[in-house]
């Protein structure tokens, strides 16, 4: 039955359908409720716990960890894994039109069994659609795949990419460069969906030096990765090659765009000579393919916020998240400031985000 | 004879002395040149060529290569190795009042057999005084150590910190994050010779994501490791346990300030209670304590310029840059555009970096 729990989701406030999120992190209860959608023998891996999950090296040192204290389901499952909870805390606490689920486990960091890596990232997109999708309209979600293996997660966005509320691909930022043409089969199975591709570090990200001590130097850290991305992405021809593909990168912040715009069409105009296949300034390729969540949103003014959009020379490229339900969740009206003027916060808090998944989001209307 | 070719080297332009640089990379010839300073067992190593040096995994792909086509010597030796070129193509061809070499080749680049590291950095400095510094008062230098054994580079920095044309140590940006501990004993050196601590990219640096493909990927890139430098030092403390070390970045940007100071100051707000002997915030430390050399300046406008010092609220922290004699040299009136107000240009080109290294020039002034 879709969409079962609509009829008692929408609340006044999000009558006003002005908001979109685009990075909601669900989960699934425990890794035995992955099993019944996996066949054998990847379903007693996970019934008999041969696997050990993985793990991150760092203790988060926010208050509550990971996760804001009150999104803990009072079931004792963790944070995220409760959809009426984040019903809740998020539709109904802010006028949320739609929610984008970007998932909190990236079946691309398991670093073996490849196999065993694309069946969980199947598993759990059926849980997902099963568990979550289905029960509110306002809910579009991420395929998981496994990248190490391109042609299985080509395999899997063939299976699934039609779903009217699967709006994109989600590809872990690790250690891997999706610009190699290695990885190419997931963009042309997604380009042929008409699915948005989406970025979001995971856990095994490192930062230029490898090393960090501690937890808030990994965090801090973070954009580089998505910044190597981009280059990657750009220097490989990924933009060319996939005409239609669009981007976005997820909660990795955005005001270290300027820097990158420069210093990349700098080089591009000094050493374009090594990709020649490269057609024009790597800024113009960002500018009009790829698209940044705003969440976490940093420490700065209404008036540095105007002074990046004119750096940039576009106000398309920002799209509101929460992070739902991590510690440094942005709420709408605190993380986007009240003195810009309304029709651009409209276009951060809805319009481009909406444009960005317009042709899922359009056959639906 | 000390500064024996100074009195024909003042040009009438160069008397106008308005032009710091800080980052020349003067070479020696040849390794055979290094052998005269080694002792045994080191200088037949070099004589018997039996190291290879280093290797950079990439092509270089601007037009000549990584040098600049005219600086190339008649003599056949290494662009950057003819101190007469370098007094004909920088000294004399801008009003340079001070010039500071940064090398280069970086002994703390070298991954094994730490001892012939540092008999290599000690060589290295004797042979720059020697030929390069002891020929032009203009000329300071940075001293070379192998960071990779801390003590034996304090003990460099003891030998050497009081020469008056010695201004710096030099760390190479590769993959090790000098904020940890253990490299402490060459921060406390050089803080009780007055040195400043400079960090320059090596070879050996990479980017978040490990592997480029391309040439320009890595250089796009590079900044990330300034930027996990910048965190490492401020999260281990370093500022406040060091308190009179004043910082230089070299080549490595600064237009992505602005996002590291929010995020990091952010981050701070939140997650101090994991560094609680940080006790201020990171981009006041970074403000106050760090200088950041212009080359490559970027392709940005004068109004960009003067956005972005707003956003760091701090005109103190741009020291000009050459990068002579490599491929994205920065001439002085090319690269700080001349819209800019004259006192800024004047604190970018000079004032800036007399403040950084006033310890040393006020004493021979």
């Amino acid at each position: 039955m879709p969409f079962a729990d609509a009829q008692e989701s929408v609340s006044p406030l999000a009558q006003t359908n002005q908001i979109i999120d685009t990075d909601v992190h669900e989960t699934f209860p425990s890794w035995l409720d992955l099993a019944p959608y996996l066949k054998e023998p990847w379903r007693g891996l996970v019934e008999h716990k041969a696997w050990s999950g993985l793990s991150f090296p760092f203790a988060y040192w926010a208050s509550d960890g990971l996760n804001r204290a009150d999104s803990q389901p009072d079931s004792g499952g963790p944070a995220g894994s409760d959809f009426k909870l984040f019903r809740e805390q998020v539709l109904e606490t802010y006028p949320i039109k739609h929610a984008i689920l970007t998932g909190q486990f990236f079946p691309g960091d398991m670093e073996a069994q490849f196999e065993f890596a694309s069946a969980i990232a199947s598993a759990y997109n059926n849980w997902v659609l099963e568990n979550w999708v289905s029960r509110d309209e306002r809910i579009f979600t991420s395929l998981h795949v496994a990248p190490q293996d391109p042609i299985a997660a080509a395999r899997e966005i063939e299976r699934l990419g039609d779903h009217p509320h699967v709006v994109q691909v989600l590809l872990p930022i690790g250690p891997a460069a999706y610009g190699d043409p290695f990885y190419h089969p997931i963009f042309e199975a997604a380009q042929r969906h008409k699915l948005v591709i989406a970025f979001h570090h995971s856990d095994r990200l490192r930062s230029a030096l490898l090393k960090n001590r501690y937890y808030i130097e990994w965090h801090v850290n973070v954009p580089q990765g998505a910044m190597s991305m981009l280059t990657s992405l750009v220097c490989n021809g990924v933009f060319d090659k996939f005409p239609e593909l669009q981007f976005a990168i997820v909660e990795s912040g955005f005001s270290w765009l300027p820097h990158l715009f420069w210093r990349f069409d700098q080089n591009y105009r000094s050493l374009q000579q090594e990709i020649p296949w490269v057609k024009q300034l790597p800024s113009k390729y960002i500018r009009e393919r790829v698209k940044f969540s705003t969440q976490p949103t940093e420490d700065f003014s209404a008036a540095n916020w105007l002074r990046l959009i004119e750096m940039l020379e576009s106000d398309r490229m920002f799209i509101f998240s929460t992070d739902y339900p991590h510690w440094d969740f942005d709420a709408p009206e605190e993380s986007i400031p009240r003195e810009l003027p309304a029709d651009l916060r409209r276009r951060i808090l809805y319009e481009n985000a909406r444009e960005l998944y317009s042709q899922k989001l359009e056959a639906l209307a």
